[in-house]
């Protein structure tokens, strides 16, 4: 079988130790096989000390063209890479193309980011700010690229976007990468890295794939380095609490769980052009990527009054795309498998544990028999949504409120209608990634802005006005942030220029200011 | 004798723990007596459900002005302060004053930053980006004051400013303060939060006092609570890795261990303001507060052909201050003691270390008989000088690049001169608050501030032109950022309005171009 390789240190090259084998997850036929790599503390120094100067070199404008480049290029590789995601991933061909378009256009953003940026060695950030009433002397604060490595260590969900979007952020700021890709969808990272590293676009040591599991590469962290992780929320806390990363405080910038909720005003109406895209909203979040997204929505937040309607049409959608659940590779089906056999698992034990506080209104779990694939073969699981009373929603301590089903399932949370209420619900998943309002009535926006923001990475306003121009609210813009405190992970990551920001130091350059004018080219 | 209580949960109340004794370091004379506190889990809930809705209701404006009335107050009462910083602090006047007027410096200046804040419940941050090539949508961050507590655990060489610059900054921000003073000189700590809880300026809930240790204060922290944290490295890594820090990804904000360095270019010659401004900040950096400052110079880089000059200006200024160490109760007294047997204890062995690479050049660390004291009484360390070759400066692993004597202690470091040395030896430091280039060759500079800014969190520039309005490195103006990476903790405080950026939340409003701009009332 085809083995995949690493790129380490400047080199292909297989790993050493034990195996894995990748599938593909609608028909469980065996791909390829990857094996555990070693010598990652030299892949690290290679990173800094050959990749960091090369590209700190070249400067942001640079930088940027490069991007730019890259972004031509996997446009121009687009359906075989396309084909790779429906293999590998259990992708529909709409979902390979929201994972892979999305990464041409992280490379696109930064590289349009970038070529606004100064030429010299470090970005201005703000203005020179007396030391003192009176004095000559200024504070001025720089960005500079950072000496060390950016380990980014992605989740199997989008092969492409996460490791492409984190790289291009990265190497705009100058810093070398790491990236690791999660296993099971390992083959569209591989590929991607194949042509990037194959160009000629990027110098020696701004870019290494390590395959496989991460094995030690968190002990030999340094203290200029960033890791940036997506995952799980317990492999989040093992990063964040591993001893050498703590001991050197190495930047980390986490993106994890995250029960990302749907707020519906009390305004909302049936037969409006909101309500029918709420609907669309949530069928896309529940069905895209088979809910195997990050930003996906988990708890749908309805005005009591509203439940029945939503429901019914929720329903009824969704059983249409129960019906065109099965392999991507045939025709008319709209929703793939899950990634993995454990994935599926996972997502069924989830939807047992939600049901303990909330009832399945549709979906079976255990369903066998799917589109283009003989009885219980792939990772399947249909469509389902749960529903919690009124009472249920509110109690903080629910599992829909805390633990994330990756897979196409979401959770009905009635409600009163009010903001407090949203907010305590809201709350109760203790950070999320993002959150969908859906209201005209502007002083209920304007407070629920308020109550909620701090609980949320992104928020998406949605009114009538706006309702068709409104874009489903799992899919994340490079301008816009993506992170979310607590659950989420607390960290930050795109959100345009903000982004840059884990792989810059900022100084406070503090001198005369006259010199520190000429110094900086402002004279 | 004395008790001094904590203020928790709305009352002050004396701990039910363990007793620690608090002493005059120039005397050993015990002052007052100190005893654990516990409820610390409903002080932080107090925090949350009462201070910060009361702070946030307020607004920036409010919240600002707050500051500036809480700065008279101090200003006020700044004789008293004073006589009791250099009772429980081993303080001279003079150091007593670096300590309080910082305090009153960085409440006056976070009132006028808060001065031209929105009224608003958030900070606009940035300007709208489209989400993408020519949509409607738009993305608009904005900064939202965080639902939790600050806990801030401050060390004891600042019990004023320390303590004061941390509350004001999450004040402004809106987040309710739990401070926590370094046990052993929390007698002026206690007395200013005594003030200004007394002063009914400050809301129910805006600031709580822990007198004592931290217990099992992090035990209770949730996600929405900021941790900012000065102290050493060891203590800075128990707080980053604690389970429930990490598991609850609460912000961090770590200043720590830090090897400071002044850094003296090539072309600097005896006789000028410059080399004289040199050795005035070397010698303030190493006997102000003796030496006790996160922001000391500990590393002295010097070209071989200055280093003579400069050792013998700065033995002869050293040798009068090590004549007047003594009680600061004492008039003409210019140095004080240590602020514990343990820090003494602590920078014997410290100084022993050092004197491994480089050897002692002045100063007596055993020393006995100082200035009206009798032999044997007190904490005193007399100025140390060590001076290393300059193949031992170029070694990455020598402790004087690693171990930070807390104490009027430096170690001159000989160098060739050139920036990629200078740059070796800052690096070898892994990570500082501060660093001093002192040079007139804007080439030698430019270079420097690329090569050094990565490892630093300011860098002060120094030249002749600006030598006699230049001002010692170690004070930390609040326009500055005060932090670096690495060792240093890897956190920012203050730096203007950057500094409130570890007490908010940045959230992406997503949604209409016309919507957003009525909705942060931008029409």
């Amino acid at each position: 079988m085809n083995e995949l390789g690493s790129y380490l240190g400047g080199a292909w090259r297989n790993g050493d130790g034990p195996v894995a084998t990748l599938t593909n997850p609608a028909t469980d036929e065996p791909l390829a096989q990857v094996r555990a790599a070693s010598g990652l503390g030299e892949a690290l120094a290679w990173a800094r000390t050959t990749g960091g100067p090369a590209l700190r070199e070249q400067g942001f404008r640079r930088r940027a063209e490069t991007l730019g480049a890259l972004a031509k290029l996997l446009h121009g590789a687009r359906e075989e890479l396309i084909a790779v995601a429906v293999q590998n991933g259990g992708n529909t061909r709409g979902d390979a193309k929201f994972d892979i378009d999305g990464a041409i256009a992280v490379l696109a953003a930064y590289a349009a980011i970038g070529a606004e940026l100064p030429t010299g060695a470090h970005l201005v950030d703000g203005e020179p700010a007396p030391l003192h009433k009176g004095s000559k002397l200024r504070a001025q604060h720089v960005l500079t690229p950072r000496l060390g490595a950016a380990i980014h260590i992605n989740a199997f969900n989008f092969p492409a976007w996460g490791m492409v979007g984190k790289f291009a952020v990265a190497h705009l700021a100058g810093v070398p990468v790491v990236t690791k890709p999660a296993t099971s969808t390992a083959m569209l990272a591989h590929r991607i890295a194949e042509l990037m590293l194959g160009a000629g676009l990027l110098p020696p040591g701004a870019l290494q794939l390590l395959l496989g599991p991460a094995g030690d590469l968190l002990d030999h962290v340094g203290p200029q380095d960033t890791l940036a992780f997506t995952g799980s929320a317990d492999t989040g806390a093992k990063i964040r609490g591993h001893a050498r990363v703590v001991a050197t405080n190495a930047r980390v910038n986490l993106e994890a769980d995250s029960l990302n909720a749907a707020i519906i005003g009390p305004d909302v109406e049936p037969g409006t052009e909101l309500f029918d895209l709420i609907v669309r909203d949530c069928v896309t979040e529940l069905t895209q990527k088979a809910g195997q997204k990050c930003t996906a929505t988990r708890r749908i937040l309805v005005p009591a009054a509203l439940l029945e309607p939503l429901r019914e049409a929720l329903l009824d959608r969704l059983a249409a795309i129960a019906d065109k659940t099965g392999n991507p590779a045939d025709d008319g089906v709209r929703m793939g498998p899950l990634s993995s056999k454990q994935q599926l698992a996972d997502a069924r034990a989830g939807v047992a544990l939600l049901a303990r506080a909330a009832r399945i209104v549709r979906g079976n779990p255990e369903r066998r028999g799917f589109v283009g694939v003989a009885d219980g073969v792939g990772c399947f699981l249909e469509p389902i949504v749960l529903e919690a009373t009124a009472e249920a929603a509110l109690d903080a301590r629910a599992p829909f409120h805390a633990h994330e089903v990756f897979g196409p399932v979401a959770t009905l949370l009635p409600y009163d209608g009010t903001v407090a209420s949203a907010a305590t619900i809201v709350a109760a998943g203790q950070g999320s990634l993002v959150g969908t309002l859906y209201a005209d009535d502007r002083s209920y926006t304007t407070a629920a802005i308020a109550a909620l923001s701090p609980w949320l990475g992104r928020l998406v306003l949605a009114s009538e006005k706006i309702a068709a121009a409104s874009l489903a609210p799992g899919c994340v813009f490079p301008v816009a942030n993506h992170g979310g405190p607590g659950r989420a992970g607390a960290g930050e990551e795109l959100g345009g220029k903000v982004g840059l920001a884990p792989y810059l130091q900022r100084t406070t350059l503090q001198g005369g200011a006259a010199e520190l004018a000429r110094l900086l080219g402002h004279e």
